[in-house]
């Protein structure tokens, strides 16, 4: 039943597939030579169910996707007060890789531009850029839930290129932000940019933060609820672009972009989403992937002032009143996290019933996405030789004239009815 | 039951009630001559409960929080593009009455600030000034769920002393922001900000907003959820102070400030809240509403990156295995805002059983709020004549010795034992 | 013999009288009516005598030229330190039309910015507006030499369309800046920007601020040295432009141009020059009248760093060794202005000699343009039957071959002998 | 006779002996060795006499009083437009030190600054940083007219410890700025500011500025007149301070200053000035140098804008109307530069007469010190055993009831009279 998201999201990626716009990452040649044809992405729910579409299973490098996840490292490791003593938490209007810092504070205005990722890595404990190194592969994997593994072309292409980096680096050793030698700092800095990552891995770096620092598909706690919150907190208003404002409203998910072409967002509590696509737009963000975020948000309602609004929706209860015959009773607003939910439980619990009854009499609000997850239920039902019926009244999910009139019933006690005559004919001669 | 929610609220509001910081507003004589020791907040569930404290039936002007509103009306009567066209969404990174427009688009920044504000009361629709005043005043007496009413002092005051508004509109008629007298608009303006409102008319704005347009209190749909959408992302940017990261990282709830001493606070899908203290800090805004706030979010999990994760928390299931015995299941994150919502489904179906059990044996995790508002309502039904009992065999909300220790069972059998022995023992004679 | 320094004046003009570019001002009607093509230029020696080269009496609106002249009315007036309270003197960084203060002081960065405009006007004294309008007028006056005039339709299409300069007025009341009631200020302030003026005005103008503050035409101290000096400093770093470096460098005149077409520039000592072209360029300034200033300064060597090193230059001695022979006697570094001086006073004594002898033995270094005023004197006296010999052993005013090569001396003795012989020839038979 | 003009530059210098505000530059500790009561000045007029007072021979390094040294060796060398592409002249409004590019061009904002000091250097032709600072050495040294030399000590603490400049360097290399190694080109900078001077050097090499290139003393050209014009303009705009506006009103010399506690300051064709006490205030200029540039620019008359005043005043002529007298015939504004190059003059002639008639009657104008100078001249020749008299009816010089109104003349013939007197009085016996 599955089936049902993945077409919701190869019908979503399908829409953008067509989009040639935007041009390859230029600033260091392995960046040059990737197939700009490639388009995929990764949707994790919050209990690591993953849905893949297109080249989901490419490596890219995670570029500046790494800023928000060693923030959360310097944080988890030596607490909020000493990583709010070197970087700050507010947009920093000005380009990502701007060599400034905070006119009143002389810190990096935020983990999400390189000043502040810099700094960052320099909070990392360790002796060593190898030992600082080696605590942020193993975060970085802990959040991903396999090894990753850097590029070595790149990084070695990055450290040799960087001025830019480099200024940064050096102005914040000017301002007594960094501590130790710059080249140190930034040698892991590079190395961390280097990483190969797929959108999956995004999708499950991205799940992890949904769960609050639990990996669902590890069920390892990472880091701790505070840990997420902040720095989710920060990629809402410092992770995309400097139009913090358009994106909050728009997409309304916590996100980061990198130069490698790709993104990640986050719907706290719901889903975690990788997108992946090289051509990049004037700022530096992957144009494809840019539009397939608005378009997830949009007709998947994946936004974070909406998803918050079913927070006490979806199952009401779950009971069978006769045997064979189960009723999954949902209420309040159903939008697209909601119903997907519903979706699944019904499939993993459809060994123990030959009629699942979906009573949607209370559900207050709906959406399109989760409408047509729902009577789509009921066919995908049928393929496995069950029947699906909704006692849907007031025809939330089912409009006057629908295909799907005919598993549709006014009540309850009317759909009962017609789930044990359904049970009796199919099944009495067995 | 409410009286759980209620000593919540109270001891939070007593804890700043001794903060003595900050000065009364004085750009006009009538802001100088209130009571500098009100204090008050107010809290409305999503559903349209009112929890009070404090001085919440005190009225005082609403100033900056009208923006939010006459925003919402704006994108409500003529649509997003048309109000994009003239207004921004993006941070300022300035003062919220600084006479300037965002140098490329030539517009206002956003309509959080006061070029932005007047930008948005002069696209309200209307021939005249009252036209345009009736439509802002039926629209914010929706949202409240009473007729509300201008404090004709005030309104005079500022129409005398706004050489820096007058600034402002006659820079946005210079850049074609504006149409009509820059005057007319002033005025319709300046009315809007001597609104006399409570917190408790801000906590029921606040929950309409929170309930995606729709008046918990009246039922009635005010606007439609894109426009709410839109209106509470512009607050999460750039509604509180220019420290918009450090606002959504502490406190996650869109929010905005007024200079007579209200804060409106939106927790969507959750609750609604006004705040009142006229005392401010250098920035304009309400000393002891501020920190108010951050309490309420810290100690309540009023965090819009929080709340979102126990969207499907809270109730599962609620079934009768007897009479008179009802089982409230809840599984998931079980934060303030469910438990809250949980004891208000309890109370209200308290006369149809004698025991009430609540079953938290599949909760994931749970905080202090939570805890205590749960483990508190067998109390509650006790002082009913009911009984209370908790399922809870990993002790998520009963702690090892804890003084409820007596009604807390590892199984739900084991607790419907004891609840049928309870009836017995208690109802046998009657 | 004025006619050799007109020859220059005609020649840098005609220069730049094919250039076509630039649009009219277009804000208010009155500014698009006039004659594109209408070009003149007024050149004051620092004793009054004005050269003027094309449309030299056609009159435009003086516009934003009158900002340096009301900021000296108000340092004449009230003095440094209480207009030095009220107005800065830094370069802005920002177009002319700005709705801003300097953020630390909430004052007007500099004068020649509106802001600081509009300020100086609130400075003047009066009780009224037409007393101050009053002051006004007869300062300007003053400094032309002539009673202005305003031109009605420009001050009542400014007075009406002014939006952009009501919300500085306003802006500026609000920080306390302005006192008395802007409205008041700014019917000042456009009256004094619809004075009608000449580029010869102009040229007396800055011949007066040239001078240190006396008109050296009616020989009347307009105002003192000091605020002459304070004025001039403004201009220099603020006056024309947002590029002051490039100005400086390039040019190296005090200025100050209007959007009526006109620009004003000063060479401290030396000469006061009035431009005309009404084409602007995007920055509002005359695109002929800025081209012309470039040229007159690059050819004529008017730079206020290069003109300061013939301080000591020009006439060194003027001796009579022989009755009817007059010996001009120069040194240092000889430039157009110290030149033209030479052949102004060799015109003005001609009646008393019959050969003169320009001995530049002692000069250090010349320019083309004063080579070229040198060279050509001796041909003006031979037109009035007298005769002019150049003592050059250097070849410093004659170079090898020129056509001048008779009249070249290498010793004084030789010129005397030859001026002698001259004498006895042309006059004897008398 | 120099002793007159000593006189002043001592009374000056004392006036600011006394102020101990400020502190050492502590950045290196080299720096805070140095002793902080050392205060010295030098003065050389433009044919290179030097008067100078206090510690006028201590060494200190050069600093930041390089950068328009540099900034005209790379005009110099590869000429303006070469310069021009990779250099701007507009004043930043920002730190010395700031780690800025102009946003529009991606090159520094002007020379003064450390950002366009270093990428002049990179501008200065050289195959090795050696070459390159070969040649700055030669040209500063011909500049100061002595072979300079840098302190080691100095060098080698500026070479470890620069981050700031490390972080502006790569920056510029990250803009294609900077040509070559940032560290090599780092590396000629230190040393460059490294350079030991003393008040008098920079006198003198402020001086072959105020002569257009022209070392007075040694007579050579060292670059020519268009390099000295375009430096000078930008240290007119971008040198002292961001208060550009304040230093030309007040002040009005092309200036630059240096945290060693030197400042260099010209005034076009007149003299050039060296500075030097290593108290610095915030922003990191000598406190004393800053007042007793002020101080000398007051009470001396050095305001380019009022020193072009008197370009065609002092010695209109100088004759003998008798053996053994001698007038000097002087005319226009009389100011410090003026006086002092008359009383220099009198001084070189003082063997061939024996009494000097000083005929001020055409002086259109006079300052304090000029009125000094020259009724001080009087006594000095006295003191040689000769007669020094003034031609002086309107009172110019010598006030009613002076001291000096013995010696004070109505007419030209009054005084020659009197002289020969004088002359039979003191010589006939002879």
């Amino acid at each position: 039943m599955a089936a049902l998201v993945q077409q919701y999201l190869d019908l979503i990626r399908s829409e953008h597939a067509g989009v040639a716009e935007g041009a390859l990452a230029s600033y260091i040649p392995e960046l040059t030579t990737v197939d700009p044809d490639g388009f995929g992405v990764s949707l994790s729910s919050s209990d690591g169910f993953v849905y893949e579409s297109g080249d989901a299973a490419l490596e890219f490098t995670i570029q500046s996707i790494s800023k928000p996840f060693t923030y959360a490292l310097a944080l988890d490791q030596i607490g909020q007060r000493a990583v709010d003593a070197k970087i700050g938490v507010e947009p920093s209007g000005e380009a990502f890789n701007e060599i400034s810092v905070d006119p009143a504070t002389k810190t990096p205005k935020n983990p999400m531009i390189n000043a502040g990722a810099i700094a960052a890595v320099s909070l990392v404990p360790g002796a060593t850029p190898d030992e600082k190194f080696a605590l942020i592969r193993e975060f970085y994997s802990a959040f991903a839930g396999r090894q990753l593994e850097i590029d070595p072309q790149v990084y070695a292409s990055e450290k040799r290129t960087g001025s830019r980096n480099r200024a940064i680096a050096y102005m914040l050793a000017s301002f007594g932000v960094l501590d130790g030698d710059p080249d140190d700092v930034l040698d892991v800095y590079f190395r961390q940019c280097s990483f190969n990552v797929t959108t999956t891995d995004l999708a499950r770096m991205a799940a992890t933060l949904a769960r609050g620092g639990i990996n669902p598909m590890t069920g390892r706690r990472v880091t701790d609820a505070a840990v997420v919150r902040r720095t989710l907190s920060v990629m809402v208003t410092c992770g995309m672009y400097d139009a913090a404002g358009d994106w909050v409203s728009a997409v309304g998910m916590p996100a980061k972009s990198g130069v490698g072409g790709g993104i990640v967002a986050v719907l706290p509590g719901q889903v975690g989403i990788g997108v992946y696509s090289p051509l990049l737009d004037a700022k530096g963000n992957s144009v494809r992937g840019v539009r397939l975020c608005r378009s997830l948000s949009e007709q998947l309602g994946l936004h974070f002032l909406t998803v918050s609004r079913d927070s006490r929706a979806t199952l009401r209860a779950v009971y069978q009143p006769h045997d064979n015959i189960r009723v999954y009773e949902t209420h309040g607003d159903l939008l697209f996290c909601g119903a997907e939910q519903v979706v699944r439980t019904v499939d993993r619990g459809c060994d123990d019933f030959r009629v699942g009854i979906l009573d949607v009499s209370r559900v207050d609000d709906i959406d399109d996405a989760a409408r047509g997850l729902l009577s789509g239920m009921s066919a995908a039902l049928r393929d496995r030789g069950k029947a699906g019926l909704i006692v849907d009244p007031d025809r939330v999910v089912i409009p006057d004239g629908s295909e799907f009139e005919n598993i549709r019933y006014a009540t309850i006690e009317q759909a009962v009815d017609a789930a044990q005559t359904f049970i009796r004919e199919q099944f009495s001669d067995r």
